[in-house]
């Protein structure tokens, strides 16, 4: 790769998610090269991806050019590229725009979706971990509907109008709320000639209860949320298959859907050179110790979602979330430094903010380490950490402005099928 | 197609643009059964695309929902829909979803890039007729300069810099002058290690001045406005070919890029049917009297940038631009009702409300009927007129905002490679 040499020790960075921008902010002044890889030009702020998904907002709106980020930081390069794989006797990545050289990497390259080795399900479901990803969804439920008025046969038309949610994490959860109340405030008035009170939205869960990282206390206010809403939620139920239209589980209990969504799970996005069963958990995330390096390896680490750091609290891991990406990503950037002067590195020591989901207009639920709530001020909660959150003043206005909308229109305007996905005849 | 015969005269309209629309919310209340096709479930802002193009804006701010035009329409109906074919005879449209019955048909389907029978340059240039054509514009923009940076080859270094934009009307002209903005306000702190002096933005027209649809004045300072941003604008040339690399036009002129722009030439979008030589002129627009009424059939229509209208101050059919567009779908809209009332119809008389053009900021040409200006008043006056025409209240303040902050801050946050357009190895 065409990236010139400095005195400087390079530290190259892949990923540019939550824990990866928050290592490279660290290292901004510092005398040290930094050599950043993605496969996009921009970082995606995830937690709003099922809004996108529900037409709530513009994709450009919850994505932030990563040069811009780097744009004053001297010292730092991004490349656009897709790293194939680590050779770490040679500290030397291979990536699809040619080889780069390391004196230090850092994997952030987060999670992907978890099949769980089902080809079928990966086949025929929609999942909702990028932009591209959330579009697609975008596009397929507003065409469902559109052929949902074409098609004379009723089971066909159901199908059509079913939905199936697997997984009832903060991502199930938020788009079963928000597709609960696009059934009721803009279907009827969209389709007037399709009863859309056959409209179906299933939540599906194969523990005894929702939101399972969260207090037993938000599992069930969540879950009298959305059934206030009229979704059916289903817990203690696996799902085992799906062909494209037929869902099976491991009771009695079957779904014909045309929108299958895949929330169940997620997996270490691990890299070749270290994706075998001496550095990775189950889960397929990297195993690293308390400075978030990789076992056995000096002058590699991994953070965010990518990284297995188990603790007391956490023995299989922290969460895969924001927070503990963050707050390793800064870490790490000290740790880094520490490490180049040969001074010895902190642990890491992971500050538990809580965990927060929304489930529609006034609905949150909030667990604060010391307080826990639900309602309309969770609600505002829920909104005011988002936006802070959020990189970029103009993202936060925009945002807030369709909040704004949305809340006094009962509306989402963003319901354009930009580009396809079924092939139309 | 499955739509309910009711007692009142079905009218179909073909294409949701500015005609569709604006003939559509004429009839709206009116005792007919309206039914509208497009191949796209949303209306397209088009004279925006280009700040989509260069990521000045979000996709979705310029493009609104048809039904959410249509929710107070009784007797409405909208369907997805591709036209294949119009039996003049059977009263009968043949689609993509089916066939469908009419007593009154309009065609609006509006207009699409004319290659003038080059396959070459069909195959090999971009174009900004639709939302995903500007997507896909900005995403190889983009892409190109990532490539830049990773060859060491110089003339391939050049050619990914270089743009070729052909034809300087509206189209071309705003283009250049917003990528003329991005070379010096973007581009230097983007790609810090890509000179991007050598940056070359070429307008190529035929004629003997850009914007030809407008007054001499407006060319002439549009011109300089280009030349001060740094456009180099190429008259009298025309080009003959472009393989994917190399241009070639009718003189020794040649230019090698790898972003190449079509903007020369629109043609109307005909249907089967109605594209035969007695219906259409050598635009391929249909040729229509003074009600719009196609030649010889008394109950289709054509109104916007597919009809032919010819007058004595356009002899060769009104100008194909959004005012003739909407000014006709009215008139329109009162002549079927008046036709159905077995009433004379209205010829339609046009309302030249002149034209104008955007070059860069506080850079702008207005030709009103009574005044021409030029300049940062006119700029202003180009940005009130375009936020009142887009349709719909969110769009117009997030594309208010969008403006405001990329005036303040000299940027254009959405440089975003949502899709990629060249597929990445």
């Amino acid at each position: 790769m065409n990236i010139a040499k400095t005195s400087f020790p390079r530290i190259v960075i892949v990923g540019g998610g939550f824990a990866g921008i928050s290592l490279a902010k660290k290292l901004s002044k510092q005398e040290v090269q930094v050599v950043l890889l993605d496969k996009n030009n921009y970082h995606t702020f995830q937690p709003l991806l099922y809004q996108v998904s529900t037409g709530g907002l513009e994709p450009d709106s919850i994505a932030y050019p990563i040069r811009k980020i780097l744009k004053d930081f001297p010292n730092f390069q991004f490349r656009l590229a897709h790293v194939q794989e680590i050779d770490t006797i040679k500290n030397k990545l291979i990536t699809n725009i040619g080889k780069l050289k390391f004196d230090y990497l850092v994997i952030a390259s987060g999670s992907e979706t978890n099949y769980f080795d089902n080809e079928s399900i990966k086949a025929n479901s929609m999942a909702m971990k990028s932009i591209p990803e959330s579009l697609n969804l975008r596009s397929l439920i507003l065409e469902n509907f559109e052929d949902a008025l074409l098609t004379t046969d009723l089971n066909e038309r159901n199908a059509l109008m079913n939905f199936v949610i697997v997984g009832a994490g903060p991502t199930g959860v938020e788009l079963a709320g928000a597709l609960a109340e696009i059934k009721k405030g803009i279907l009827p008035k969209d389709y007037p000639d399709l009863d859309t009170r056959s409209v179906q939205i299933n939540l599906i869960q194969s523990s005894d209860r929702i939101l399972k990282e969260m207090s037993a206390n938000a599992s069930k206010k969540a879950e009298d949320f959305l059934e206030e809403l009229g979704v059916n939620v289903w817990k203690n139920v696996r799902v085992t298959d799906y062909d494209g239209k037929l869902v099976t589980t491991n009771s009695d209990l079957t779904f014909e859907t045309f929108t299958f969504i895949w929330a169940a799970g997620v997996k270490g996005a691990t890299i070749k050179g270290l994706d075998s069963s001496e550095f990775i958990n189950k889960g397929e995330r990297i195993l690293v110790n308390e400075f978030n390096q990789v076992k056995g390896l000096n002058n590699i680490f991994a953070v965010g979602d990518v990284a297995c750091m188990e603790n007391d609290q956490f023995p299989k891991g922290l969460p895969m979330m924001a927070q503990p990406a963050i707050q390793q990503g800064l870490q790490l950037g000290d740790n880094l430094l520490r490490l180049i002067e040969q001074k010895p590195m902190v642990p890491f020591d992971y500050k538990d903010k809580g965990a927060m989901a929304t489930i529609g207009r006034n609905k949150a639920v909030v667990d604060l380490p010391k307080f826990k709530f639900q309602g309309i001020f969770a609600w505002y909660v829920w909104m005011f950490v988002h936006l802070f959150f959020l990189i970029g003043f103009r993202n936060r206005v925009v945002v807030f402005i369709n909040w704004v909308y949305n809340y006094i229109r009962f509306d989402r305007e963003a319901r354009l099928i930009i580009r396809p996905y079924k092939k139309r005849n």
